[in-house]
């Protein structure tokens, strides 16, 4: 009678251990295929349907039943039919009392109703204990057994001990539960499969615009320009060549975008002598997508080598350069070598390298797996130690680029500079800021406010 | 009396509720391994062995008994014996009635013997509940703590109650059980840690021939026809030139085979107006190892991405460019840029350049970690729109690249295609098919027929 | 009384089975983190603090009262207050008697005092059940939900039921309790989070001397001697010439590193004639960080094959090649084709990209999600067979490479070999050693050993 814990479970012969009969209400897709998986994991299955001689493709080993019938031999129903026939369920009411009800429903749209499915359940049913579950899993991934997408269910319900017997379910099935909270988290959690990607949607639209601005601005500096002043036609520097200015300029400034949300963080704290008070709305969003904002810095870093190291089978330039070396033989000069050029040649290309390199590590370390075999201080050491080295490099590296240019007039055509000196402002003041706030006098007070002391105590009540 | 879940254990002081021993038959590497994790984890742990004076390898804290001594101390005895002496235990049948045995052992050979181990010990003592689990974890891994390979373990067994003891166990362990249902499929488990890529054999050995038919095709157009009409030696093209025009046919190809089988899926059930009859075998089989074709097909990709940009260093190119030059200097003469050939030539490059980008992105996102962490949405978005992408962008690329020689006969030696052309055919039957169901005279009966809708109802009785 | 088990809790109305209070003592960031989470996974939070009237930053649905009443409401108390702060528990003792204290503190630095934070508390407390948990998880993390570092927890006590306990309510909060034992393993559960890449700090402190050591040695010989010598300042090598020959010499030797131990494993084993006696120490080390020193490696390899692909756009090669062709064209010369070096440079360049190729398939395959997916056989083949082809194509290019010049005494600049010749060393021994070592002859005893065959079997008593 004391054998109270899982480990030590009584092996005296008892029946009443075996897994609980489980119920499913309706013999759609994801009705049978989780049947399926139930049986194969222990579970008797018994399927309540309106007409009880139904196609051969329900599991074998499961019972088929009218609904009330069914119910009566579960202590857990598995609701699998859609929103709209819910009301179905009403008459039912009695059998259902004091039963679990597991809605597994999605909806087609983001919000489609005004309260969720599972809330609506527990609405038309108040007696039974609704828990919402399942719904994140697709049929064709339970059947196929290749769970490739999410092995995590959500789990909530306002019922612990419901929840606690889903979950015990969810675990036995070879998935991994994750607790909620309760009902009030069934719209959250019917939302989640709908969703495309919501923490992207802001730095793909801010890199898209970007994006597009840093294309009409090479377009008009280096094809219009030159089409109207010096009458070359230029046209097909769309396909490579301005591509190839504007991708390095979006990595630069989307990765000094990563570090600038930490900047204002920084100074809003010193300013205010406190941790303990929010930051502003737009601060909180932005720190909290800092992550895909650096990853989209990355694809861009990565498209802009590519697209540099393939630049010398471009036949433009191998025209370029046949023509300035025939014009070299037909003066009949060899020039000597400019060391100034080979010193800075190689090293803007030396730190850029390096810089992706960097920018290859960070991005390999924000894998799921990786960052899940780290401890803190190590993520912590990489997030931001290497992270603001890939920014130093990389700015360097389009500084030695194009610094002999930045006094010559020339380059600024139309009197617009060019954009690699536009894409070096974020980064710079990334750069100086930060450095302001690791000198000694300004670190100590921050520190000690990150650590939890206040300048004005009276803030924090 | 009433506190029964497992997060309301009495904290009264009572003895009942410690862990309870574990027994281990055999002092073999295996069995020594698990016993120190197992001590690690709080399980008091009694080996049977033949002699009880035994090497010093054996745990501190490990008792040593004779067989039968030991098995009455434990509820659970783990058998870590070879098969073969497996009938060494039928003297003991009685003191093993009602008891839980382990059974972990692993075979040489697939399919060794007509039953699995497991069900082979359930024959010999009928009285005990055998579960199935271990065997695919290495002492090693089990042994260093670092447990790179896989830290899951296949349990099964028929008696439910048993099974459920040996998951609390495995998770004890801080490794993960993942009930694979009856003592059935003890076969199955016991073959897992022989196979070597099973789903990738397949993939494997059509990439292999096809490479093969393409090289030894490549050498008859560029090398043999080449020495016997032009009496050019380009023997060394076989290191270099071969294999870089063999890779972009290979990936070309195989992704396009990624999106075949969807195609024949949806005609196929365009045709019989139902989903609910299954595919023709070989079609399954094709559609469980598309990622499979698809990483084989990326890896082709980046072969020919890093042969192509190393091929400037190449010292037949860049002899070939120097008698190019040297001749234009000879002549006197410098050339006018072609307009045509430099759009050709960008457009082509930064297609397959963004072809290659976004081919990566699909091979990050089919990494374990990351596919976990989307929704199915998300994950049917990236593989289905952005592989679609990728597949158009690559064609697109070789059309371009090869566009002008199409209607060149000398492109034609002995009256064969160019390989390029032939890669052509499979991704551009796919993309015309894939453009024809997307019409919504097409898309609407299909996307109703996927939504469970059937033209002719009694099929699927 | 008799449904005991976690699968079958009684559905029967009973307020018993609810989750049961956790108290917190301490109202710190990590206090009020960790009661938020519980208090989202359902259990009721009750915090002891010395003021109970406290700042609006506690969770809303939490109760605040002294420790003493805070503490009798609850069987488990978390203890989040920093060690110096331990005594205040003291005239609590007859108050935490037979409850379970969650010792969840990190100190600054390793091993700071004699004893760990746990034991201490259980020292100062003897008659309360002292857990070691929760320091490897941040605030940060717990609040917002992006467990984007560990989302392990390890745990450990002298306890078994406390342990039990407390690993629950870690499963319960959606993370992942891990079970290291007994309260000795307090101090390196404390430990853990203080450190940064333990097991990389050896092979990176290797590496970097290493490459410290080639970067002068070919600053002597490149651009010292020549400066002296040939009188050409040719310092500008140091950006990048230089760099790109240490790379690939880094990438080599760090390769033939990590199989050179298993080579001395099996020498060791062949000579002692059995595999039961332990390592001598540095060998094991050597052994435990082979992974690392692949990853250093192919992060010199990556840095290889970027900057060599990038070398056709440095000003330098740019500068070489025009002298070099319009000095031909002065000499009215076109050359003809040289077929062996055509050979040599296609070879080498095919050989290093397929065994970069590999060596990425390496890397990836050691990724913790893509090796968590493959059983041990399939780990092993990657890891020894794929890593060994690796190792024959690096040294392939290598020599390849270089081969001319190994009987060219130019090559030796004051007597001294060029680096790559000095790389090829370590990786041939390998190869020829691992050659033998698959002799049958050799192979076979080998084998046998490494089934567990003896000798001497004296030697294992």
């Amino acid at each position: 009678m004391n054998t109270n814990s899982s480990n030590t479970m009584a092996l005296a012969p008892s029946t009443s251990n075996k897994r609980e009969t489980v119920c499913i209400f309706g013999t759609g897709d994801f009705g049978r295929a989780l049947g399926h998986r139930m049986i194969q994991s222990g579970y008797p299955v018994v399927y309540g349907s309106r007409s009880t001689q139904i196609s051969n493709l329900i599991p074998k080993d499961a019972e088929v039943l009218g609904h009330a019938e069914a119910a009566q031999k579960a202590a857990i129903i598995i609701v699998a039919i859609p929103r709209q026939h819910y009301n179905f369920l009403t008459p039912l009411a009695e059998v259902l009392r004091g039963k679990v009800l597991v809605d597994i429903s999605n909806n087609l749209k983001l919000n489609q109703y005004p309260e969720s499915n599972a809330e609506y359940l527990a609405q038309l049913l108040p007696g039974s204990k609704v828990v919402k579950a399942f719904n994140t899993v697709s049929a064709w991934a339970l059947q196929s057994g290749t769970l490739d997408a999410s092995r995590q269910v959500f789990v909530c319900a306002d019922d612990v001990e419901a929840k606690q017997m889903v979950m015990d379910i969810v675990r036995a099935l070879g998935l991994t539960p994750l607790d909620k909270g309760s009902l009030l988290a069934a719209q959250e959690i019917e939302n989640y499969p709908l969703q495309l990607f919501p923490m992207w949607k802001f730095p793909i639209i801010l890199s898209f615009g970007l994006a597009i601005f840093f294309f009409f601005y090479c377009l008009a500096l280096d094809v219009i320009h030159t089409y109207i002043y010096e009458n070359n036609n230029f046209s097909f520097f769309i396909a490579f060549t301005i591509p190839n200015r504007v991708f390095p300029v979006m990595a630069l400034i989307l990765l000094a975008l990563v570090y600038l949300p930490g900047i204002f963080a920084a100074i809003i704290q010193l300013y205010r002598g406190t941790k303990y008070r929010r930051f502003p709305d737009w601060l909180d969003k932005w720190m909290l997508c800092r992550k895909q904002l650096g990853l989209i810095a990355l694809a861009f870093a990565f498209l802009h080598v590519v697209f540099t190291l393939a630049s010398p089978l471009r036949s433009f330039v191998s025209w370029r350069t046949s023509n300035r070396i025939v014009s070299q033989a037909l003066n009949n000069q060899t020039q000597p070598l400019d060391h100034t050029n080979a010193w800075l040649s190689d090293s803007y290309l030396a730190l850029g390298i390096l810089g992706f390199f960097f920018f290859v590590l960070l991005g390999i370390t924000s894998l799921p797996s990786v960052s899940n075999n780290v401890n803190w201080r190590e993520f912590r050491f990489v997030q931001s130690k290497l992270g603001y080295l890939t920014l130093i490099l990389c700015t360097a590296h389009t500084m030695v680029y194009g610094g002999k240019w930045f006094l010559n007039p020339s380059a600024y055509k139309w009197y617009l500079p060019n954009i690699y000196m536009l894409s070096l402002v974020v980064p710079c003041a990334v750069l100086v800021v930060k450095f302001v706030l690791i000198l000694p006098c300004v670190d100590k007070p921050l520190t000690q406010i990150r650590q939890g002391w206040e300048r004005n105590p009276k803030y924090s009540e």
